[in-house]
């Protein structure tokens, strides 16, 4: 059974999605319609990159992921619909692609064109679930679109290594639901540089100089349970499950006591320095 | 397979959802559930009537429609099973089919008897999931009730037309994710009122004298880009999805730089007000 | 067909639940997977079992419950895999399973000894994944993890009775999407310490003298309507659903006007007297 996952800012109590998902229904009688994020920020595009580029590898090769992001059709926001990874992604020309593709090259790229003469206020219905149902189908690419190389880059998002090799500037891309503050510097970019050595990492007023493999490394289990109440609330570097540098606190609550995002003062596009000895 | 869709005010966080959907499938292996929306404000009715007017129609024929708002049963508040447009709703007797079928009448409209002395301050649980699922076996209406011919109405929400047929008078019935504000003036209406005039839309302090086809509409795609900043934040009207008249502001988000509803000071119910020449 | 729900913490908006639906689906073609909440406050306990207690009755025995509360796994905090009740759940050794258990005594508890050596930041998709599908392709219990009896217990969520036999104090557990104010004193504690006596149950300043059986019982509907008025936001406590004494406002809007546990002043963890005549 075809799979198609839904991306997208409509919030979680529009009639955005549902209408959606009974389009596709109505399309198509046997298809397994999957909900990966519907609170995305308005029109944030690295938010929803960065949830649907950790999320889509989990499914089978072949799923069709529909990203309703910033995604009406304009002179410069084509309508998209791309073959990566052996998956199809469907989404505007708005420079997601590029965040998606940072590393691995798309195999097919098509502008779509069966528009016609359609206007809408509501592309995710009105295109993006007619191409999507196509490919669910086992249709291809090249009926829906004309094939295309260039497509819309942004490419500030990517951190900066300094020319001696041993500074890496990145950049928040992410709050999560914990209030942990997610970089966009990736394990691989900090063994490169990093080499092995010794190194600290800075954000605004706090700084790191280990990174955790997991959570509750960073935590002492050695020391009696009532003596260790502290440990809640310890602010710690770890790489997370997406391979990315995060900065937490271990087992916050953002709607208590707060969050690494709070208490450290770090927000999205806020710059986390790494030197290394 | 049947397609039975939930639209209540239960929140994203609570068990009521969650028991809804086990108690539908414990009736039936093979049916499809489907959320359109459970953040509905609590009781609010002409909400919840704005969400699923508006995504009942995507889904396939038949289709089966959970509406769990102020639905307690009361003396005043019976339970309803209706056929509307070839789709089937189950909802209490507050007001909200009312809002439904302001366009179409009902085919087929029963007041819900199958309770017995069922006492239960969880009636979607209780009642509607029995109902849904004896519909989506394919049973009938007249099995689970008494036909009736009067429902409760809620007038207060339709745009009034003065005597000059020179003003139609709304209100706000919807504010969406985007923080765009929806007005109860249809398209319908404002072309049969308007025949063409010149117009101005008031609003608080706000005023439009057109209205856009979409939201792009709004913004000079032939000004070069990087002096088209200021067009980011342009406030337009504009005929939404939907077809009703949309209050908004150009890629707004909400939750940092505000939006309509928070810019021009607009909430649920206020008056928008369009004066023809 | 198996089911298999999700009740976590991972919130709305993160790639999480997204990831582990996708890898159920990688694992299993034929699988029905039901989110019951993501909306637990970050690391709740208590309210994660409260929202899983009360929803997996409602589904067919067999079916798999993944519980993504706290669940890095620790020298302290083992995973389980439970058969209690005809169904399956999956969770941390955190205490929650202490409070699941609280009526049911569990069938057969292993601690999941499949890890190897996975170092998991994500141990609901490295590991609650795959455990589920192994049970929802018939697999036993035996072949994934060693039997166990004693578990983790949370004892102090439970009321006391005095020596008296006339007074039970008990605590909030749960806010609802309603802000109605659930307590942990179950209809039977009451009905077993009370024996038909006079009451009066009193938390911080609210008082009542009356439970009810739904929350229109409160309301007199003899009245004329338009006398009425008043009745909404009417305070009053009753039986829910799940079976515990709530405190409540009639159809009260957390959003607008306030909602018992704001106009109560009462929040998880307060505490709730009863005190019989």
């Amino acid at each position: 059974m075809a799979i198609i996952t839904l991306t997208t800012d409509f919030g979680e109590k529009d009639y955005f999605a549902g209408a959606v998902k009974g389009a596709i229904y109505s399309e198509l009688s046997d298809v397994r319609i999957v909900d990966i994020s519907h609170s995305v920020a308005p029109f944030h595009i690295s938010e929803a990159a960065y949830i649907i580029k950790n999320a889509y590898k989990s499914f089978p090769k072949g799923s069709i992921h529909i990203i309703g992001i910033d995604s009406e059709l304009t002179p410069e926001n084509k309508h998209l619909a791309v073959k990566l990874d052996e998956h199809y992604f469907i989404c505007a020309n708005n420079g997601i692609l590029s965040l998606l593709a940072s590393e691995i090259k798309p195999e097919k790229i098509v502008e779509i064109n069966i528009h016609g003469k359609i206007e809408t206020n509501f592309p995710v219905l009105d295109v993006f679930v007619k191409v999507a149902c196509h490919l669910a189908r086992g249709g291809t690419l090249e009926v829906i679109g004309k094939s295309v190389s260039e497509i819309k880059y942004l490419k500030q998002f990517e951190p900066i290594v300094n020319s001696d090799k041993n500074q890496i500037i990145g950049h928040v891309i992410y709050i999560d639901n914990y209030g942990n503050v997610i970089t966009n510097i990736s394990r691989k970019l900090f063994d490169n540089v990093g080499k092995g050595r010794d190194f600290s990492i800075k954000a605004r007023s706090v700084k790191f100089d280990e990174i955790h493999e997991t959570y509750s490394h960073a935590i002492n289990f050695n020391v009696e349970k009532d003596q260790r109440k502290e440990e809640d609330g310890k602010k710690l570097a770890v790489f997370n499950s997406a391979g990315y540098i995060e900065l937490a606190i271990y087992k916050s609550n953002p709607t208590t006591v707060g969050s690494a995002s709070t208490l450290f003062g770090l927000e999205n596009r806020d710059t986390v320095t790494i030197n290394f000895e």
